[in-house]
């Protein structure tokens, strides 16, 4: 008789941002006359930019004349898009990361998820706390973790590492050594980075402990402070064991066009054994390759027109950042994050819980953020808001948590 | 100290079609000037129909219009394309299943892989042999198989369920019961087609033992006889019993595009736990949707001008299969498949292996083929061809077989 793998029901309801969308679909069912603003899920708002849908247009003209025509993609992703990759986001740097250390994906969500599936079931996992979910639910999927405490909210047999005010949401080197480190700077959720001397130090411990890090860089393109990385092989000894992961879905907003990459230098180990042909192996196995005409989309955001056209977004996009930091400060909310980062985190009104301050800025200012404790116990009374909505909303929003304290 | 998923070291060599590519390019660059013609790799060569192509180029305009821009899909798909196919694959054909039972992913390779991940790494599998080779793969990398066997060409603790010629190519039902059973109808790789009586008694016998059935059915479109089933839903109770995997690869040339999707009636159980949650909350915490505008194509598949369109394409393709079942059934191969799918099955010359048959197609002839032990111990000593060339490409290659006989 067939049977499931148990470690599913582990997971406490559903996936975080399942659970929103659900919440607000109600409360709109509810109100339909409710003009909602939504600043919780870490979704874009702008358009695909000009060279991008230049690009689409002329690749999807490819994909209809038989001489044009791509079938299946290479393995590793199209040449043009790795060498691109490979020359301008770290030869540029100076980080030695060749074309063929790059594997093109859909995405750094199923990156990120998939990516423990090439180590051991017995190594422990670390984990900043609050995180994004999906580092701690792929692992208990896997059965890599224990069950799920209930009074302490954390998974038995991870390491969790409080990222709080007092270490700057930047967590400290672990007492108990981890197989496999969850790093994501700048940080979802709370909107922190970490200076490079800082990332130097968890290299040079993994190094020394035979762990591997796992870099997700999704958001460095937002990072405007001098000395911060915008990828972990900047720092010295790297490529020894560091994979990084990037997206093309908050650097280009490509989150409806799902393109990222993954990277995993050709010496890497874990434990005598390369990590290199095994991500190779899953590939080839278990994917198709991200789609021709998304590949070429994705080239169209290293050209000048289209880099020139992404910064813009992203300048966009910090402005906003800028306006909610310095709206909800001068109103009294504690806030930080917001620099390197398109995320804002704030402490909750009145010591409520963070579901709590969701339920209530929903019904009182019709606001949707995200609740800090669904990334983890230390984001309990803690509230993400996003730098992702238009202009006008973002202004709207502020004037209307204003007008709460 | 980080260590490997041992699991992967039992897989033998690389990915079959990884292997075929390398031995391609190794040959072409030994012979520049070789005119190699290609029937392996199971991809298509006709350009992407007219009307998928319009409906490329519209939402390609909305996503560069900050109006009609789209971010992050529903997760299980947009209700476009889910609402079309539950009309158009399922009602259309007396199949009870609804919108919401269907998940758009990004292929049936992904999906065919990422399955077994809902179920228990104890549950023993059963495939056909030959098989197409991803069911066994995903398989040994989770590590619900023994060693590979080097002598019997097998993995331990897996249930081979030999094709034959004796069987017409499809499975008897195998006496040790298995809890997962991989099917795929019309076959990859033999071409062979299942009658809906045969495959009842399948769904009759998961049913009476709690086995679930992985019916891939990627080629569907390519049937051509009478009371060949489209889907396994056609059988009575495979509500209750069975899993059914789809591609717009293949129906509709989308191998460059990458769309599929996975049906998951909503009461079907192993062990008493619904399976719909499991596959719900892994699409939601590992993948992030198909693109937009990948969906909007896929839509456009079911109009009317599309489906003329892609109907007209395996029209094409089925009569290259004629012209090779025929070319080389004239020339003394023993050989099948071709009616219902768009792989034919033929026996190797001279009781070569299907190896050695591939390193002779090539240098003889600069074929390139599949050999049919590459998917499978069963598969050894046949050898397949796809119809998927071009019309000349394919009247050259068969010119060239009936020269070698």
């Amino acid at each position: 008789m067939a049977t499931i793998n148990r470690n599913y029901k582990k997971l406490p309801g559903s996936y975080l941002f399942s659970t929103i969308a659900k919440k607000v679909a109600e409360y709109s069912a509810a109100n339909p006359e409710a003009d909602i603003i939504r600043l919780g899920i870490g979704d874009v708002t702008e358009p695909v930019a000009p060279a991008v849908i230049k690009a689409l247009h002329l690749a999807v003209d490819e994909m209809g004349q038989k001489e044009s025509f791509k079938g299946y993609a290479p393995d590793l992703g199209y040449e043009f898009l790795r060498d691109v990759i490979a020359r301008k986001d770290y030869e540029a740097r100076g980080c030695g990361i060749s074309a063929d250390e790059i594997f093109v994906s859909d995405g750094a969500k199923s990156d990120c998820g998939n990516i423990q599936e090439i180590f051991s079931l017995d190594n422990k996992i670390a984990v900043c706390d609050p995180v994004y979910p999906v580092y701690v639910d792929s692992n208990v999927m896997a059965g890599r973790t224990g069950e799920y405490d209930d009074e302490l909210r954390r998974f038995k047999g991870v390491i969790y590492m409080p990222c709080t005010k007092e270490n700057d949401f930047a967590p400290e080197l672990p007492a108990e050594v981890p197989d496999l480190i969850y790093l994501c700077f700048p940080n979802n959720p709370t909107g922190a980075a970490m200076k490079k001397e800082r990332l130097q130090e968890w290299v040079d411990y993994a190094n020394k402990n035979g762990s591997i890090i796992l870099y997700d860089a999704a958001y460095e393109a937002f990072i405007s402070e001098e000395g911060v990385p915008h990828s972990i092989y900047e720092c010295e000894g790297a490529r020894g064991c560091a994979i990084e992961f990037k997206s093309f879905s908050k650097t280009a907003g490509f989150t409806g066009l799902r393109l990222g990459y993954t990277v995993i230098p050709k010496e890497l180990e874990a434990g005598g054994e390369k990590l290199w042909p095994l991500w190779a192996r899953r590939h080839g196995t278990k994917y198709n390759g991200a789609p021709y005409i998304i590949q070429r989309a994705g080239e169209a955001v290293y050209s000048d027109e289209g880099r020139a056209q992404v910064k813009a977004q992203i300048a966009y996009y910090m402005e906003n950042a800028g306006i909610i930091l310095e709206g909800l400060g001068s109103a009294g909310f504690d806030v930080s994050g917001g620099i390197n980062a398109p995320y804002i985190w704030l402490k909750t009104k009145d010591s409520m819980t963070s579901w709590e301050f969701f339920d209530y800025l929903l019904a009182k200012a019709r606001i949707v953020g995200t609740p800090g404790s669904g990334f983890g116990p230390h984001g309990e009374g803690y509230f993400r808001l996003t730098a992702f909505g238009s202009r006008e909303n973002t202004i709207r929003a502020v004037e209307r948590l204003k007008k709460l304290s």
